[in-house]
């Protein structure tokens, strides 16, 4: 796992790195106690919260796991499982998207709550905090019975825009509630950013892979998609954005900086500075995707590539609909120079924004508890892709790759080249399995071996079928 | 006022007829009580609710009020009123649309609470019937706890969905669920319809004047308006339509056949049948906008075009944010044969609709009562386009001009042409009123002299001292 590398680490971070040299040193094995949280902190001489934090990032990290009260455990080292996919450079190009047929075949398939739910990226709805959001929902019906009578026209409610302003602080931004524009979910903010800053026929730089919704998106306006070499680690080459860049009339870029859908990488702040400072150069507008940012493993929330926006060229694009609440559609755009643009376009393309889910949001935030949920959360989908990790370690064919997200609830898999997973993707479906093809997320045929699982569920014996099928599906079609 | 020319007029219109003319003909004068239901049922040897129904439809035409159980009685004629807008024949050609600027200007005053609102087209909230909105939402909160964890992908809500079909009977089709996509209100549906019919730079067949919402969708996609001239009563004039369908390449047209904003005609159905047979010939898809439709002030719904399409060439939109919920957002579309198309596109803007609001309206159409008040609401809107009709007559300068609005709540006055209405906006928000000034209802420049005044509010004092202010305003602006 790529360690964020803070000029100043954090102690905690220090205290969980002598357990993780000894693990990987072999002082430490499988099964092993490792130390009370008392004895090292006296040993280490830190206070016991920090110690106490340092376990809490080894067990998101999956090095260790707390059993019954009685201490914390070594577990299956991440160093077993399959190695992670390979970095392919090449030179990139210009090109029509093209993935929209594909997908909308398998849409209707994937949002079947009949079949094992490896393919949307949707979280279950056992994590999410939908008691308390009805117990809001009644309670503004009652406060504010005439929600639904008005308009709630851009930029949207103020008292959802003042939480969001609040909240940027956690991701080393300073907004005020004018700066944000309340959305239909990130996918529209994402468009109306595309449509502020591009025009159809422009190129838009993108990560290979990426979230489909990208392409779909680029591909709907009749812009191009220009795919730069992607690391699973550290992201969009920025030597080879950088020639493009220069070689091409690039109109915008688009990245997520954190959690990476499909990848797990969160960039270093000096990735996401270097980027930002790339773009900037040559005026190139930096539209950023920050759904899964709340979702980092770490015990510290990432920063957003807007924090290192100096020029109002960063467009940060958002939602509630990974951590809170999907069927809400409650998105925001922090839009930089660009924000009158997108206003304008929100308000042609949509008029308004739901009412109703608003206020819920705006008074989940403003109740407090929001980040002791997230704690929760984030444990929660950091164990689910252990699981699932390591039962694909263990059902795929030899040859599989496996990435090792920093955060979110997804996983990119490297399949052996033999292996089509447009065919695995059909034949998974008749087993009532969704998954998500790897062709989807590129533009340019790539990825043809690959495929995206999410673990957006706790890890069930359905689950462990599911992935001993695919596995077992796998072995055929690598033959 | 238009007759509907069904070819078999209901009994109820005849009825009608022989007491509108002999107000007409002045044996019935302002103030006479007319003959009471059950002497005219004798006399016209017709039943009760026959006679019944003919008043009903006097009192939303203007013709009668119903005083205290005593009866109804004649009212201020029709024609003393002003005299109704020109209708301007001019030959159509291609434009860029360009009005974006000056309405983003307008929208936040439009949208400020704190004004008279005789601007947005928004229906007091007082006629809203959110007290049972608001039942229905607790009782889908308690009943569906899940409704926020998952997305509602396209085509949206089968209850929904089921809903509308059942309904589209009462407007003249048989549509079936599946036929039916959800979507982010009528606005979404309008833009989506276009992107699936037309490209930038294609152009698009509109009315002359037409709602400002068409101008923004049509210039925010980069393409053209062709804006066609358009009658009060009778729409667009189908000759001058037809001979820029043949001589410019005219993608789609885009119309609203019942209550049209701003002119608040209501085509008949040859119109409409012409309408759509013209385009069907021409291979030129129809795009109708219905979210008036149901605000007739006759007592029977009128048949959309849509109704008349044998083609799958007529893309009918519509929402129900003009009878039930604005701050709800929720719309759909029937997309004839470019169904898939405008699905697809639907999923690659918003992924999908927020899930409680469309639940909401689906249990609020499923559970009864829809038909008896939308009749309560079609009789106050005709009250309160009555009574502000007679108070523009009485406050505004000679030379004014004004529709006589089947049905919505919408009135498009022609002021003598030395106002400036752009001025006049910006003179009434001084003095606390919004209207919306012509201009940004035509690209070319017409209706600089006109203005729309929106009637959803019941009269009141404030609204009477702000007509008497805007007459007051015109006058000097008319000097």
């Amino acid at each position: 796992m790529e360690k964020a590398t803070h000029s100043e680490a954090p102690l905690y971070l220090k205290v969980a790195e002598i357990i993780e040299d000894q693990i990987r040193a072999g002082v430490l094995r499988v099964g092993d106690r490792i130390p009370s949280i008392r004895s090292l902190s006296r040993q280490q001489k830190v206070s016991v919260s920090t110690t106490l934090q340092a376990y809490f990032l080894l067990e998101n990290r999956g090095y260790v796991e707390a059993r019954n009260k009685s201490g914390y455990y070594v577990r299956v080292p991440v160093t077993e499982l399959a190695p992670e996919p390979m970095f392919q450079n090449s030179e990139p190009a210009p090109a029509e998207v093209g993935v929209g047929d594909i997908l909308t075949k398998f849409m209707r398939a994937v949002g079947d709550r009949g079949k094992v739910p490896l393919g949307a990226a949707c979280p279950s709805p056992v994590l999410l905090p939908y008691h308390k959001l009805n117990r809001i929902t009644r309670a503004i019906v009652q406060k504010d019975p005439l929600h639904s009578s008005y308009y709630q026209f851009p930029p949207g409610s103020e008292l959802l825009r003042r939480q969001i302003a609040r909240r940027s602080l956690d991701f080393g931004c300073r907004f005020s509630a004018p700066d944000i524009l309340v959305t239909s979910g990130a996918m529209e903010a994402l468009n109306l950013c595309l449509r502020a800053v591009a025009k159809p026929g422009d190129i838009v730089a993108i990560e290979s892979p990426t979230y489909f919704g990208v392409l779909l998106a680029i591909e709907s306006l009749g812009m191009r998609a220009l795919e730069v070499p992607t690391h699973p680690r550290t992201g969009m080459n920025l030597d080879a954005l950088e020639r493009s860049v220069k070689k091409h009339r690039i109109k915008t870029c688009i990245v997520m900086a954190n959690c990476h859908n499909p990848l797990g990488y969160i960039l270093s702040d000096e990735r996401k500075k270097a980027l930002v400072d790339l773009l900037a150069k040559h005026q190139v507008p930096l539209i950023e995707d920050d759904i899964y940012g709340d979702l980092t493993f770490d015990l510290q929330r990432p920063k957003v590539a807007k924090a290192f926006d100096r020029t109002g060229m960063v467009l940060l694009c958002s939602s509630f609909s990974k951590v809170l609440a999907p069927g809400f559609r409650v998105g925001w755009v922090e839009a930089g120079r660009f924000r009158d643009e997108v206003e304008r376009l929100k308000f042609f393309t949509t008029i308004a924004t739901p009412s109703l889910p608003q206020l819920v949001v705006a008074n989940f935030l403003e109740s407090g508890g929001y980040d002791r949920y997230l704690r929760r959360l984030r444990l929660a989908f950091s164990e689910q892709v252990q699981a699932m990790s390591q039962a694909i370690a263990k059902y795929f064919p030899s040859g599989t790759r496996l990435t090792r997200p920093a955060g979110g609830y997804l996983l990119w898999v490297e399949l052996p080249k033999a292996v089509n997973t447009l065919k695995l993707f059909r034949q998974a479906l008749a087993e009532n399995i969704t998954i998500l093809p790897g062709r989807i997320f590129s533009t340019s045929g790539h990825f043809q071996s690959h495929i995206r699982i999410s673990c957006g569920y706790p890890w069930s014996d359905d689950i462990d079928r599911a992935l001993l099928t695919l596995g077992k599906l796998c072995e055929k079609l690598a033959r």
